[in-house]
Formats: structure tokens, sequence, C-alpha cells
């Protein structure tokens, strides 16, 4: 997910850290989901995915600070979410609400504003700790319930009405978050709830990128008088192997992009997701150099 | 280490990959040193620190050509020692060189430039192997021996004259690559030859940013009209835990810096290395709002 423009900062203080990864496995087992809100467990769902040390992994990253400050200080990113949750505050008001992967409690917290009966904010990660706290401070704990835990481990005494989550990974299914939506979806929502965002969209196209490829690339061939074009085949073996993940400009951008894979979080399955396969063509107006490779990550 | 202006890349294509983690520790047993150069290997030290796991990752996380490449365009760092080379060309002429983790071949490089009968370019990381074809490619191949290994573990047939090594890490002595420094030394070099670099000092100052404080973590205290105050504590341990690798101005620095540990290459000892105490005190004239933390990394 690229992060659009956030709260003005130097590039030198900007903290690339990256979303970490998600993604399932075989067990783990002793995983128990905490109610910060002493809300009583019960193990209902008969088919719960395990929780793997992967998983384990992919929450402690999310512990740290610094990827919850920079989700927040993506303005588009949290903005968009502030507006949707206004625009459907009649659907909202007075409403259950659970926020799947709440983080700091930033989004469980603009529906506690926009009128909510109840919310139900789930994390795995630590950071869920913070999260209650932030509640607390906001004297919203009689309305916000903060549960330690992964979606598919917690227990509520109700089903809900909406569901809010901000699940979207980098090419849009990285971090592998949706399979977690579409659990609490068929556990947790009532028929013909809301879910926010509905849909979801992965556009492709083809970029060129003349500069990138002369600093890194090129740069091998005379450097400091020497040549080191050997460096050559493992440079751009490396180019491909790591997605970069940046702002370009539209200069960069040589065809229209092309809808790649469409998401109704009303009704996608888990399957759908194992594997995305799309043909495409460009045909642009422009001239420029694509480099690419036959794997996509 | 902190890298100075290289060349021009703009702020979103620079990767800040920094400089992986050294160290030793207990056994690992099987790592075998190879010559790219089919030269003779034999075990002869009698005190070699075994090759723990952790030294494997740090090797791994050098065969990835992001660091090398940063390491290059920093101009500072690179024409620095390709000066000292040349200022010290009348030692290195027709001598013979030992290059302690070579990386790609540059210092080595340098010194075949500087007239060396024969450099032995030592890395235990993959990046030796593209190191030996830019040295065969530079028709440099009977000057030059690259030999993927530890420089613990390889064989050289002779003492050597000279060593050059870029083993400097973040606050100087992060990577722990110090001590591989000494063996060779201790094992290769001739009484009274050359060590590029032969002293390295390490200085500390008081800086204040109260920018960075303000984007870190005064920003918590107001989000999007939410009080995440909350926040404070886990932002200030993490701010504290976690160094921060950049260029400052000078308006930030409080006080002049102050002497805080000098190496003497030619004499240092491993035990010298185990644990670096210093008593300071600052003066200043300026008024500036200086953070510590109990814990010095």
């Amino acid at each position: 997910m690229m992060l659009g423009n956030g709260y003005a900062s130097s590039p030198a203080s900007r903290r690339r850290r990256g979303r970490p990864r998600g993604g399932g496995g075989s067990g783990y087992g002793f995983w128990q989901p905490q109610s910060l809100h002493h809300h009583q467990q019960q193990e209902i769902s008969p088919v719960v995915p395990p929780c793997t040390e992967f998983d384990m992994a992919y929450f402690r990253a999310y512990s740290h600070i610094g990827v919850h400050e920079e989700m927040l200080k993506d303005r588009v990113r949290t903005e968009t979410y502030r507006a949707a949750i206004m625009r459907y505050q009649h659907l909202i008001s007075d409403k259950v609400v659970l926020d799947v992967g709440c983080g700091t409690g930033i989004l469980a917290i603009f529906c506690a504003f926009a009128g909510a009966r109840r919310v139900y904010a789930v994390d795995a990660s630590e950071i869920a700790v913070q999260a209650s706290e932030v509640v607390k401070e906001n004297n919203l704990s009689d309305k916000v319930t903060v549960l330690l835990g992964r979606v598919e481990d917690v227990s509520i005494d109700e089903k809900v009405d909406v569901i809010v989550s901000e699940w979207m990974g980098y090419i849009l299914l990285y971090e592998s978050m949706l399979p977690s939506i579409i659990f609490a979806r068929d556990k947790w929502l009532k028929p013909g709830g809301l879910i926010l965002p509905s849909h979801a969209s992965l556009y492709m196209a083809p970029v060129t990128h003349a500069d990138r490829y002369r600093e890194s690339i090129d740069f091998w061939r005379d450097v400091y008088g020497i040549n080191m074009s050997a460096m050559l085949p493992l440079a751009k073996q490396c180019a491909f192997e790591e997605p970069c993940i940046e702002t370009i400009s539209g200069e960069n951008v040589l065809t229209w992009p092309i809808l790649v894979k469409e998401v109704d979080c009303y009704t996608v399955t888990i399957q759908e997701l194992e594997s995305v396969t799309a043909k495409f063509s460009f045909s642009s107006m422009l001239r420029g150099t694509c480099r690419t490779s036959s794997k996509f990550p």
C-alpha cells in the first residue's frame, strides 16, 4: 500500500518501516486471547485457522509504534476512513461495530464518535494494550471494548452490524489479512450488515524509471573509474527480487492502469485469494523502457 | 557509521539498508573457507574464534548488493580510502596487502592500482564471488586473490606488509569487525607493517532535535482530534531503543564533541573492546532540550 502525504516530515526523519508480512501456516497452539475489558472468552468457531509462529512474528512487528505512526500520518488513508465512517453514520449510529486489527484504536474511536452503541476493537498485537489505554483516556470505555487476540479466537456476546478494518497490504493482498476479514464476516456479521471498505481493486501499470535504473544498475559500470559490470547480474536480480514501495510521478507511468483484481468484501472467499492470475496487455502512446521479470511478487 | 554525501540520488530512491549486525558467540563448526583462486587451505592458527549462526547471518546480510551500493556511494568514505592508499603508495608498491572484509573488492583494486605486488582480498560473504569476477574483468587476477571465507579461517602463503580494511560500524564499534582486524594483524602482519586506517576515534556530543521529538512523540497528543497521550510511554521507549542513523545539522549539536574512545589499530586488544566506559561532562553556551536514557547502545 503506497503511503500518501502525511504530516509534514523531512525525508531524514521518515522511518520507512514497511508493513510487516503476514500469513497462515501450521499450528502454534497456545495463543490465548484476552479481553482488556474482562470479557468472557469461549471457543465457539468450528474451523479456526491455527496461529502459527509466522503469525506471531507478524503480530510482534505491529507492536512497534513506528508502523502505527506511519499509518496514522498517512492522511489520505486515515481521513478517507474517517470520511467513510461519517458518510455511513446513519448505519453506524446506535449499532454494534467490529474493528478487525484495530491497532491504536483510531477507527474504533471514529465509530464511537459516529454514535456506535458498542465497538469491539480486536488486535492480536500488543499494541492493543495501548489502544485500551487510549480508549480509557478518551472516556470511551463504556462504548469501546478492546480485545487482545486474533479475530479468529475472540468471542463476543453478539453479532455485529458493521465491520470496519484497514486490512490492505502492499499490492493490496500482501499481509494476508483479508482472510481474517472473511472469517469475521462469516462468523460475526449480521445478514445485511455493512463492511467498510466494501470493495477493493488492484490496478497495475507498466512504469519506467530511467533514473532509478541508472542509479542502481548502470552505476556498476563505472565505480570510481573501476569497471564493476560483473556486479550487473546480481544488481538486476536484487532489483527485481525486492519490491519498491514508493510514490512515483505520473511521467513514469507508461499507460493507463488496468484492473487486475477486484474484491467484493461481501462475497470474497478464501479460495479466491489463493491465487491471483490475470492476462493483460498494454498499449501506450509513450516511449520508454520497461523492465520486467518473469515472477510477480 | 554515518553515511556522507554520495552519488546524487533522490530521497525516494535511497534505500536505507543499514549496516548488518555482527558479533561472535558459541561455535557453528562447518564453515569451510574457499579460495576463488584455488589457494591451498590449511588450518594453522591455534585460537580461532568459532563461526556462529549469528556470524553466518551477518555474512548473508552482506551478500545483498544494496548495502555495498550504499557504501560505495558514500564518497566521503570511499574517496578517503583511495586518497589514503595513494598517500601511502610508497609503502604499498611492490608489497603484499591483505584486505579484510573486501566486499566488492574496491579497496583491494585501489591497492593493486597503487602498485601492490599481491593483494589478498578476504570476505566471508558470498559477495566475494562477485569481487572475484570484478577482479578478473579488470585483468587483475595475477595480482589480486579473492578468498571466500573468514580471515580467521583462510590460509595464505606469506605474511603481509599492509592490512587495509573498512571495519568501522555505527558508533564505530558496532558490527564487531575489529576483532577480525586484530586477528589478522597478529597472525599475518609483518613487524613494522602498515595498517589502514591506523587509528580510530569515537566522539560523542549531546544533540537536540525538537522537530523530531514533535513529529514522533508530541504527535500522539492530538491525532485527528483524538488524545492519544496514552501512547507516549511506548513512543518514548521505542525512540530510545532504536538508534537513529542519520546526518544532522550543526544547529542541533549542543557542545563540541568529546573524545570517548580511541583505538590504536597497532596495539588494540580484544579485551579492550569488551567494554567501553567513559565519564564525560558537557558545557554549552546554547540552550536546548537534550533527552537521554539510562542505557547507551
